[in-house]
């Protein structure tokens, strides 16, 4: 590992419309705080941008709740036209109760809302998650590296927590970098195997980045990672959701 | 909030052993580094240093277990003197299965092994955790730093996740900051209220510090994060527990 992180918030991105080339607003707000990317910078993305760009973008007044998702928006007291799409971006859902809505995206992720977002997105209309965050990550990784660059990009949202308060950041998407880190078999100090053995490398990338993000209208939503030290072989943020079968909290 | 941070991993300490003076160490290894603590800065330790120095290190051979330890180590396959620590730790079993013991510690972290350790600790011992790390973190903060100075200190461990694989740091101490954001009445870019309102900052400090600490024999358990800018009141990592009531998931 090496001793010394930067992170470093691109300004002057502009409001992301369907469309935009992300890659090309990236490149810019890199010349313009000229920065050169190097081996072990790690790219984090706000995943409003992200899905912005990509067009995830529906409006309300268009989107028919069916009975199911009527009868859930009472339960929970939102939008049913949002609890539809909710319903829609899922494959079950963990928990509802009085303002909250705690599903299993299709994409495996359990979390409140499905992900879709209202905030820092233009009136009447709800943000979606990218179609496949990891995908999305290797995409901009591809149109942002030259070859052989040891370079990451990571797409953070904020997920609130069973049992803790407050969200922290999280990678829904990564590419470029180990997002789980094994460490099965390494000594630690004293020479014992290590117990804790998975490292959720890319969970804690994100929360970092969101340090510098902020929630409000920071308008900071990407973060340069400069600095860090991966050995380990690359895996995407998918490799982060736990399998049923090893999940005592469904 | 600022557009930079840095991470810088403190080299050098020694292995800490019950009674070292940890503000001591940690004022030579800053010295050392040439690094004087200002403004903005937060010194992240990693629990097992803080419980090293606070002596909470245990002998198995001196545990005798109870007739439900031994009944639940059989369980989950692990040592009945460390499960009965751990249950002494403990005020409730959340989930045991194979190789898992999910407990609320007494402190009202919901957490596995009630934090209790045998890595990067001497053979035949265990860790437990601080007896109250918002105090052993208020305290290192009152030695550290000179009266007035804006300066954080967290204690970090390495906590599993429901629903996701690896472990990421989360705050189990703090002072001097504020370790739970509260955002509400803020408004977004487009000046609307802000839905998601709580921001738990501390543990999202704790996961990027752990980005440098690493979990096996780096030997870099404490690092100062630079250049952290917070307006809001200082509240203590307990904060960070979601309240009985509140929990969906217990």
């Amino acid at each position: 590992m090496a001793g010394r992180i930067e992170l470093i918030a691109l300004e002057g991105l502009p409001l992301i419309a369907p469309g935009d080339d992300l890659a090309a607003l990236i490149r810019e707000a890199l010349a313009r705080a000229e920065l050169v990317l190097r081996d072990g910078d790690v790219l984090v993305l706000a995943q409003k941008i992200v899905s912005k760009a990509e067009g995830r973008l529906v409006r309300l007044d268009g989107v028919e709740p069916s009975a199911e998702a009527k009868a859930l928006a009472t339960q929970v007291g939102k939008d049913p036209r949002l609890v539809e799409l909710i319903l829609r971006e899922s494959v079950r859902v963990v928990r509802a109760g009085p303002n909250v809505l705690i599903v299993e995206h299709r994409l495996g992720l359990t979390m409140a809302n499905a992900g879709i977002d209202q905030s820092n997105v233009e009136p009447g209309c709800a943000l979606l998650l990218p179609e496949n965050p990891d995908a999305s990550a290797a995409r901009l990784r591809a149109q942002l590296a030259p070859e052989g660059l040891r370079f990451g990009v990571v797409i953070n949202d904020s997920f609130g927590r069973p049992w803790r308060r407050g969200t922290t950041g999280v990678a829904i998407g990564a590419a470029g970098l180990p997002a789980l880190v094994d460490r099965r078999g390494e000594a630690d100090l004293f020479g014992r195997p290590l117990q804790v053995t998975m490292i959720a490398l890319a969970d804690e990338i994100a929360a970092s980045a969101s340090l510098l993000m902020g929630p409000a209208a920071e308008g900071l939503p990407a973060v340069l990672l400069r600095g860090l030290d991966w050995g380990a072989p690359e895996s995407p943020a998918s490799s982060l959701i736990r399998p049923p079968k090893e999940d005592l909290f469904r």
